[in-house]
């Protein structure tokens, strides 16, 4: 609850428009739906410009579709992730308009448009296998109102597929690129642009990769500046903060 | 055995009321039941004020039967801890009042009621999915006599979402709080209240949070005071402990 | 700011007995002191019953001295950790009164006396070694109202040592239970007293203890139950918890 | 080296206005200067908008003040990081326009204003020893043209100095939030504002902080939305990635 | 793209060989085919004289089968590793002339024969259960055309059954020493040659073991010359690597 | 091969009682069987006193069978160790006598008796969960021509079960004291025995006990005397150790 | 206390010629000393056949004094280790007949021979590096009446110096193996004897030696048999058991 | 001890033409020089082609100078390394003809031309903080006769820098790769050359680069094809197996 709306709260209080118990009930009861096992943040999509998002692993098939339908009747944009097919059809049971974004293991519910931002954002993988958390970055920042270009199996190893594709990268507003084991991609790519560099370490690889310890230290230790790090796998997080940053004005 | 149990028993044998033998026996062979794969400590219950409690995993079907009928025996109090549904089947087969609690995954027979306590446990949550652990706090308390306020998925994300509850919160005698990822939220509480914080760190989250170290290292470092910490997902622990506080006079 | 304040604050403005601006100027200036690189939380005292303390590695002797004078003016007790003696010296410049505990690197000023608890605190080292970490326990809970017993090198590697205190172990309110390397006394406690113990693993090892993450680990395992644990070498965290709990009625 | 430069430079040697050896001149000298121990990326300001910054630790002095020469011979402004008194001395012995930020431990020497931003970054620490790398970041943003508010001290265990400072918060267009510890501060900011929060651990603390490791996981895992990461104690790379962030139309 | 071949291309731009819109095409076109999900390096071959290899984890069976394809069209030599029973079935499926290799777990397409090199390279394991990884360095180094001594078995446990292979090892020209557990092979080995040794850690082992963590350290911190580690369970790249040393003439 | 086995073998060359091609031979082909995927180490037993055995992860059945039929054909006692189910059944098809420990999850085979030692080992478990390691230990021993008391479920949590065994305990040659969780055991017991204790970590626990690093770390850091750590989960190393050392005469 | 003494004292009682009193007073003041900051353990001669030792870190001066003065006055053989040549200065100033070892850091003070054992214990070290705990493990086992045969820098890289040494090698009753960096001494050594192998990792070493993990997982790792671990560094716990070892008859 | 040596050996003894206690004699005594805390492998220039290295850390100057002045006594060419000036007056006044590398603190004595390679080892740093570990890499390779050209400072921030020294990367038989923070470098290279890459780990960098722990891992996940790595900061290593490899033919 910011300064401006505390302020005008107190007025109403002091002008007798609003009564004492009712101004506690507002500041206490307004802000989130509570039903039982989640208190659904309903107040963030003021706060913050987003709804909130349904992170399924260690719900119940009944919890998330629970928040689901809570949600759906407050009209709001939808984002699950992390659902398997199994979840996803628990879910269409109770909202066919339900879609199922298979690599990026997401499920949305479009209910109105984000205004959409003029700037595009580049989603870039070093491999093949990194492809479902680019999506799940994409997918997010797509919902989100955002423009994406993808651009899959870039790694330096053919650094050429990298260079080819540089018009496409140095154009974006804001860079996601997503590797797995030496995580060496985004060292190269943000010394060759200008703009803001998302780093998405992912597990892929093995024996010392460490499920992506390799990629995401190789990161937050990269020599490029510009490179800013999300959590192993976290497509969601890096297509969320890219549309926060693609939408800056 | 205390010095006043010792010196009463020493006391007994100088004065010919009890045997040099019957001592001995008596020193050694009191405190335990011995069935071979496990010795049950019988004497736990006066030594600590608590029954034993049963760890299921890494025990067979046939031990962990063996156990709770032995104590069944004796008329305690049982709690098994991380019993599946199959191991609740089996138990159930040999104690029909058994008590399953789902979430918790819990097994319980009340066999006399623990003297209440009057002040009462809040048993707080950062998500939804840490909810088994918090459930496992929770159903250990009051098996020991505490009263136990739950208030689930209120992360500082969302942090009105705590406000709201902070009466509650700051009413309790110890405060649980149960959170994975980033483990935020005992210090944010702990910097509210003037009573303890038990901080359990959850496995809940992926990638970087290591199945836990993230929250549980997050915790230890906590800038607020009075915050103390349990093993990671250690929902019983954290419920003893809280149990063992509350019950202070 | 808890629900009752809010409400008389709310309502003073509904009577007209508080200016709207005057309202927002409480609910935001009033509960700290700034003096640029520090906020002194002047309303701590006020709201979880001890004043704020100053750590002081990473400050510069001039940040110390400053915060130390702000409080120092307020009339608090003031506690100081991990402090040297240049330190100190440096304090005692612009507060003659502050008295020095050498081995647990303290410095402290009791301008007023705290309620005594009625119980006492048992503080147990396993090693010699391990008694500046035990110090700096025993000296914030003295300072903050409560009695301590010291028990000082009784590890179980010479176990008698512990059962001969053991009278004194079982009458404290609250055990704190300080040890490094194998950090296996809090488990051999726990399992013998009914009350909270308090573990506090110390870096007193070498080589695979890590710097105390062995014992850290340990006791983050215990097998005793109502252990709880707090950050390695956190002496006065364990203080300050025990005190906490020792004041609970 | 992108698409178009490379067309016109093409099309220059079809058209004969350039021979192909100064084609290959071209492609392979320009871009950096050569002074044996480090290859001065000279190309940089052109290619990403800034110039080359120098991480004095383990360069020796020589090599230092070499790399200084070179730049200011080529006007441009001139970041080097990490740098003690003692190298400060020596630099100035070439440059006594250099300037001296203590506190951030960062040499400067502006030749030219950058073009400011519209917007600013806010700053903001959760304790007083995490100002250093607070200020590491502010000074490389400000050298780059941002304009920084500060905002020290504000950490989660008094969360109303936090609430305190929402305003100032709220109107950046990024906030840098710098912690060491339990690294909770930005997870409570990522809740609150809908801007990108650029997250940095420090190694402030100890024990179970393992030199920063404990709030980097922090960070890494919170359930705060917008959150990026960057290196423990990196206080430049914040800064750099936030004034790249900033600059942002 | 080496100078070589920039020179002759910008020679043919100039004197009107070739279009200017055709140097940009070849420059950015020729070097990889992409079919969407990835960019096939099909430069590579010419580039380090060894075509692309196909990583199977992470990837569906549509997309190997698709990158297969591709590479049949264009005559190459194939190899896929870490290819199940499963995913070879699917291959055969559009390519019968393929091979399993089932140890190896390594699916080879041979339409070319190598060049065979004059040496060979000994192919060490230290138990038998290290064989797989052993056989997935050596099917890689015979597909290039290397011809493998085997010696399965040799662990230094038993170091006479090393010493009766000497001859063997000694002549080779690159060893390939695969070991677990403990990892001391390649130390012992090192000490007795006189050429290159690629070192090899597995992930067999239990407990401290840490899935290979401590056979990878041990190699990395052998006490003899000459041995260089690559990943954990990475028998294609020792394979590859000796295969690329072994051609040296 | 030692210095007299070489001395004779020498003079037998020098006498012309042996031919120089056989000396060779002889150094170099009796002390193994080469069966391709393994060179059974058929000389250990001569050397080491203890025949080879074998263990069974990683192998395939074929192998472990193939290994089992030679050893059987010398004549050997065998012991195949991480053995489940499925694999004793084929074992059994070729060897009807071999016997089957299944909570050991031990193969044995015993052709001759090992001559008796006169003292014994004590095998402790700190719980219920830890027998299974407990008992691979008693198993190796046993066939190696031990006697072993077993002593479960005597953790320091319940300290005086371990004190009821003291006499046990006190009377054995060797201790092998296997704990998970907090490792704790091995410490009370190395105060209390003027004998070498054996310390077992198991992989008992969850959360911080990261799969037995805990225990490990603990023993490995005991503050009592005489104690030697072998890996975790690893029963049969120190079943044989203890066997070594039960045997010193 | 064990059974015997037990049954004795509680007699004496039975039959009046001990008071109860003084049977307390026996049964808990008899087995330590208290000098405050230390409990010394003087009943551990009696129980477990060697003194107390002295382990110097992290204690004053004074300390270590203090508790060497109380030792001498009771007679026993005196080990303090991990002395600086400051420290032993100062003890020499309490007793002239102490004796420092300088490669070990230890000193000793024999006033009564022990027993000598018939075998010996050798220790070998890896290299010249490794003395120094070699050292350690061979005063402490020297001092506790036991022959040591020491055999240095005879590390696996040039493993003839090894073999040069394996008469005098497997003619011990026990071997310690010190070793850093890759730690395969122990693995070799223990596939020779038929003896107990007592492993030492140390910190010698580098980089990825992690200051003695690397070889400490190597050991605990070995596939070898008969390997115990102590503690990196721990040459005084190998000295210890491997006396105990010894002089079992 | 080869086939071969130990064939003739045995036919001079059956000859007549050796006693057999002089074979005892050679078998043993030949191949190394014991001067009681090192024993010199005098046999390994031999055996493996190049003499012992002495690796100062650990050692006493006293200790140092002694293996110097035994391998001086020999006429091999000797290499000291991490040898500080200190050290290195302290040689020089055993052999003034030694020769300090200042950044690659190294001492060597070159008695006699090594076989000069034809080939070229390029060696490459990806920042001027690791000029030393890959100085230490070019002193050793050019002392056992290897040339070496260095490009130092070519990371892949600015990657055109790299590229600009294509010809001179391509053109060498071993590249070696020196590289801190993110060790993103080898991969670039490795994907551009067709020639083995050994890459070399360094310690450069802060927080979470682990003291190189990130470079390491990167470079053992590199995704290019013929990296090899060798333990953090082991510049020696890495001149050393490229000198082996390079010599090759």
């Amino acid at each position: 609850m910011d300064a401006d709306t505390l302020k005008t709260l107190l007025e109403h209080i002091r002008d007798g428009r609003m009564e004492v118990e009712e101004g506690i009930r507002l500041l206490k009861d307004l802000p989130y739906m509570d039903i039982g096992h989640a208190k659904i943040d309903t107040h963030r999509e003021l706060r913050v410009g987003y709804p909130e998002v349904i992170y399924c692993p260690g719900k119940t098939a009944e919890q998330v579709k629970a928040i689901f339908q809570a949600m759906m009747e407050r009209g709001s944009n939808i984002l699950a992730t992390r659902a398997g097919e199994d979840l996803y059809a628990e879910i269409r049971g109770i909202c066919p308009d339900a879609v199922y974004h298979r690599e990026a293991k997401a499920v949305t519910l479009k209910k109105r448009e984000m205004e959409a931002s003029e700037g595009y954002i580049a989603c870039i993988t070093a491999g093949t296998s990194d492809i479902p958390v680019a999506e799940e970055a994409a997918v997010t920042a797509e919902l989100f109102g955002n423009r994406v270009e993808r651009i899959y199996d870039a790694g330096v190893a053919g650094i050429h597929r990298l260079f080819h594709n540089l018009d496409l990268i140095k154009g974006a507003r804001v860079n996601i690129v997503v590797a797995g084991m030496d995580g060496a991609l985004p060292s190269v790519i943000g010394g060759l642009v200008d703009k803001p560099v998302i780093a998405v370490p992912t597990s892929v690889g093995y024996g010392a990769s460490f499920h992506g310890l390799s990629a995401l230290l190789s990161m937050l230790n990269s020599c490029a500046n510009g490179v800013c790090v999300v959590n192993i796998d976290n497509g969601y997080g890096a297509g969320y903060a890219a549309g926060v940053i693609n939408r800056l004005r």
